[in-house]
């Protein structure tokens, strides 16, 4: 009855009633505080900071184990004891290792020493850093004292995340001073700056950037690549800057909403806080966290003992893990980490060359179909090439490349920007007649809800020609690269399909004629699969029409959610999930972790549907729940044939995709 | 083989093979022109233009059949016929009604007369106008040649909608010069105007205006009081305007992009054409079509045929019948149509007055909870006098009443309106710092995708404050009637859930304590039904958890079908839906006829298990499907109980839900 037990049995949830009824374990006491052959300890059986095969703790002599805890007298290290004690270590040896044995996991023992005789207190099992997590359950598995298995289970996917990023060291004591959300993972800290032609020209004399934006489009990504990380102020999980940074392994801390950021006055506050460029400041993108100044990071660990890990969970998955890379540098890190393949790549990233972006501009503002294609031309010969390099690098392992998705007028400056514009050229007496038509023109394409709007295989139907140019660029891409000696398995997917005679319609219309025009130009027979991604309800409760005329599905489970939901996922992450979340009405972000019972029931509705219209059809997930755990263990137990992640999730995906095969074998629900 | 026979076969589809053996009826050969006692005539067993129960045609003398057609000699009437030739008559108007009995519909007869001698040529079933259809079909049932059913079937829903709005004179030879979306039926003439104010100004001086705007919003919607028909030139089918012309029963022609509005400079622009304040046009809701000047108009006919039909329609239907009516002239019409209550009342019309809006300006953009409720306080009080209004009307039959919908950002200025302003004030050199506080507050509220966003039960999640004095509002206002002997039967409806979650945390943060207040201030016992809204996939595919907390559900099939088909309303019916139409990717347009295999899957699951779920539950369709007749057969054959279509629909509605039945018992497919 004393006040901490009745404590712990609140919180354990023990009634009274049950409490009336507990039992109570009566052991010998046990001093070690009874003459300098006394004292107590504390050992791990292995080093739990960086899993190391030795003992690894502290002994105090002449005390009880509450002296230890509360830090009075230092202690000596275990090395120490061991040279003191000699025997008493060998028996401390021995049975820590027998305890590990038996309990088949790192152990955390107490012991008291009395009078020269030694005791095991407690053992349980060891809490220690991700380094020593990974080291440990393979070198227990290689000894022999656990299973393959069990060593794949011990490891998290979240163990192996933070293996592969830099993260803030939880030893600084440093405060944030503001949050967001937590977009791409990894700790950096760097000057600020707030323009992307600025974190080029910082970049290139040397120094190491973050780049604050109120929010990004596609014309600062060169800002991306030359950045350390990304920082803000607007948008959420699935804006551009989150998006580019996850899929580039940058960190970033998006739609930091405290922060007010002034792009053309080169500040932001953060309260009372002004901070100017080139000050340093350091963001964390595993939680979000913001600090002014540096904050210490330690470095990711590539460890072997990762890549045995992962060696082993390849035998054991019955799911294909790809990546979705865009570019030539993403579908490295790809490959590296054991994609096998490319879920998705999106044609869109590939515009972020200003020069290209320049190009589709004119594409969709052209004025007649003959201008229009003058710059198709140009704009193929282009995207050839990054299809060349992408195909190259993946070589022998298919690459599903998506046809342009995002409307168009997405790529068009912003009309509030071009207002500005006609309202400065005004003030200063010029002309802006150009810039009104400009503006004209972007205001007829905008939309109210471009989520929903003239996007994906629509654009594709209004214009064929431009979905013909897209086809050829990455078929002649092929055909060169099998000319060259390679072996390029190339996928072509058509997005925001919800009717199959869309996919009719654009195979005939565009991609069939590119890829006679190819064959016939280049004397060679292709190969390639073509498909659909299913991303709105409709395509799902369609799917045994769609099924038929496809060579491969593969899951937008990004959209899908959006669809299912009713939820804007950029206007939802910032406006309402949290609350939601905070008031349990979610149990989590379905942006995050698939939400089974509406958009789980439509993929596995669909993926066996289409498994038994066409069983030779390939079945994928490429929305970020593809590199999501607890997504992975729902996918695991569907007809899915494969996911895909973002290159720096691949590992974790490869574990994940283990877990749940293991698991589901040992008839454990996960 | 002459070519009229070879064209007939062609356009049959009667190929070589079969002409080969085509049947040929040899009969004999009469003559109406060998003499004065000789003619040919046609006559109509009915008036095939009013309906009335006499023989209706004429007669060439010395004449034979395509003599009459030709035209050259203008032939008798035929009470002219009946004087000269009265035995003829006698023979000619018992042959025809013997006809029309046997062949069970009004017939178009053919007939010559040789030397005295009477023959019938052909009969086949007439044709004629909505009005005689409607007649004709009512009084043949009563005269006992068909049956009711028939005369049910007979008369198409198109009909009964053509009886009630005027149209164009079919006669009229005028040319349209613009189309548009034909988005509330009827045709009107009016002097155009540019601005709300000035459309109340005008017609306050007793002319008729139409408005036309490129756009409307709720603040224009005093414009639509006054105005005689509504044009935009951008905006969908579901556009604020297309939405509250039909609800108010308004002819509108929207979308229609080639006129260009200049609304400030009070011009419009039809290729050449300029059109200026005060200029007469004419607006054809059925069509789209837009004409210069004044084009004859028919005006509607209230027959009461119509009424006996309906009537009859009532005994047979199934599916109840409601109305979507938002304001107490909405209801008085529904009510007289023949509604059985009101499927859809949505608050956010009850907001068209300036000071309301403004009202409700001032909750949004209140910066803390005290100034909020403040206004709250004021607004509840406005719009429970509303309320009463439209339950008294409707006294007796239910009124689902929705919680307010849209995001709250649509009932704000626009950023782009605000950001001239400021500009305006800075040329002028004066202070736009409330204006740029206003422009900043807009933007943090602003959303990429509206439709998809931060409203409907989301704000009653998040601000339950709004909700509690909104459920206020509506239970005084019955409460009151209550106590004053009238007996209101009141449903609240939350809208856009996803889960079942939301619906228990409102009810308890909102719904309830306002329900358990007004019981306890009025000390009266309220009875009134919580329901919800489905309109979100999830919200269907969860329906068995949510079925288990309400006592109605309505199908939103608008948002639905966006949802299912990931189609923007506002954006597709523009920018492609045309297109999709014409390349026969969409076989009709899913907003109007409701898509049987994505969208009318979910309802028919949905709808079947919640009764599964909740036998006592009611369900109902509030999306403009309601008031499709195609949709309605759909509906019919699923567990729906009611369809709920804006007040001038109700009359088709009836009659199609009957024809429905009717189709059904008969076995026949609809």
């Amino acid at each position: 009855m004393s006040p901490r037990a009745i404590f712990y049995r609140i919180i354990e949830k023990i009634t009274p009633d049950i409490a009336d009824c507990t039992a109570v374990n009566v052991v010998t006491m046990v001093f070690g505080n009874v003459g300098w052959d006394s004292g107590t300890g504390v050992v791990f059986s292995r080093d739990v900071a960086t899993g190391e095969n030795r003992l690894y703790g502290e002994f105090l002599p002449v005390a009880q184990g509450e002296d230890v805890v509360a830090g009075i007298r230092t202690p000596m290290d275990i090395e120490e004891f061991k040279k003191r004690f000699p025997h008493l270590y060998e028996g401390l040896y021995r049975g820590v290792k027998l305890l590990e044995k038996v309990n088949k996991d790192v152990q955390d023992v107490e012991f008291t020493v009395e009078r020269g005789v030694l005791y095991f207190l407690q053992a349980r099992n060891a809490k220690m850093t991700a380094l020593a997590r990974v080291k440990t359950a393979v070198d227990m598995a290689k000894e022999g004292v656990i299973t393959k298995e069990d060593a794949l289970l011990y490891v998290s996917p979240d163990h192996v995340l933070q293996l592969l990023y830099p993260r803030i060291d939880p030893k600084a004591k440093a405060k944030p001073v503001a949050q967001g959300l937590p977009a791409s993972p990894g700790a950096v800290s760097g000057q600020v700056v707030f323009h992307p032609d600025d974190a080029v020209r910082w970049a290139a004399q040397g120094r190491r950037v973050i780049l604050a934006r109120v929010e990004t489009k596609p014309d600062d990504v060169h800002g991306f690549y030359v950045a350390v990380g990304v920082l803000t102020s607007r948008g959420g999980m699935t804006s551009h800057a989150a998006v580019v940074a996850r899929a580039i392994g940058k960190p970033a801390v998006v739609g930091a909403e405290t922060v007010e950021i002034h792009e053309e006055e080169k500040y932001m506050k953060i309260g009372d806080v002004v901070i100017r460029e080139g000050d340093w400041v350091t963001i964390d993108g595993h939680t979000g966290n913001i600090y002014v100044g540096t904050v210490p990071t330690i470095e990711a660990e590539l460890i072997p003992e990762l890549e045995d890990l992962l060696g082993w969970a390849d035998g054991y998955r019955r799911l294909g893990v790809r990546a979705n890379a865009d570019l030539p540098e993403d579908a490295a890190i790809a490959r590296k980490f054991g994609a096998q393949g490319i879920g998705l790549l999106r044609i869109e990233r590939m515009f972020r060359k200003p020069e290209r972006l320049e190009l589709l501009r004119s594409i969709i503002l052209a004025e007649s179909p003959e201008e229009r294609r003058l710059h198709l031309e140009r704009l193929y010969k282009m995207l050839k090439s990054d299809f060349k390099e992408v195909f190259k690098i993946m070589d022998g392992l298919p690459v599903i490349v998506r046809l342009i998705d995002p409307p168009l007028h997405e790529f068009l400056p912003k009309p509030e920007e071009v207002l500005e514009q006609i309202h400065q050229r005004k003030m200063r007496g010029e002309d802006a007649s150009s810039l009104e038509k400009l503006y004209r023109r972007i205001k007829t394409l905008q939309e109210a809800n471009p989520m929903l709007g003239h996007r994906g295989v629509r654009v594709g139907v209004t214009h064929p020609d431009f979905y013909y140019y897209l086809n050829k660029a990455i078929l002649e891409a092929t055909a060169e690269l099998k000319k060259e000696g390679y072996r390029p398995v190339v996928e072509i997917m058509i997005p925001q399909v919800s009717d199959v005679r869309e996919i009719i319609y654009v195979k005939e219309r565009a991609i069939l004629p590119a890829l006679r025009d190819v064959e016939r130009e280049f004397d060679v027979k292709l190969d390639v699969k073509i498909g659909t991604m299913i991303e709105t309800v409709r395509g799902c409760l369609t799917i045994d029409e769609i099924a038929k005329h496809v060579d491969f599905i593969s899951f937008g489970t990004n959209d899908l959610t959006q669809a299912v939901f009713s939820f804007s996922r950029d206007d939802a992450e910032n406006k309402f999930i949290p609350q939601y979340l905070e008031l349990k009405i979610l149990d989590a972000n379905p942006f995050e972790t698939i939400d089974v019972k509406g958009v789980g029931r439509l993929v596995e509705y669909a993926a066996a549907t289409a498994k038994e219209v066409n069983p030779a059809i390939e079945v994928g997930v490429c929305g970020e729940h593809g590199g999501d755990p607890r997504s992975i263990h729902f996918f695991h137990k569907t007809k899915v044939d494969y996911v895909s992640a973002s290159p720096f999730r691949v590992p974790l995906t490869r574990l994940a995709a283990a877990q749940a095969a293991i698991l589901a074998r040992q008839g454990r629900t996960s």
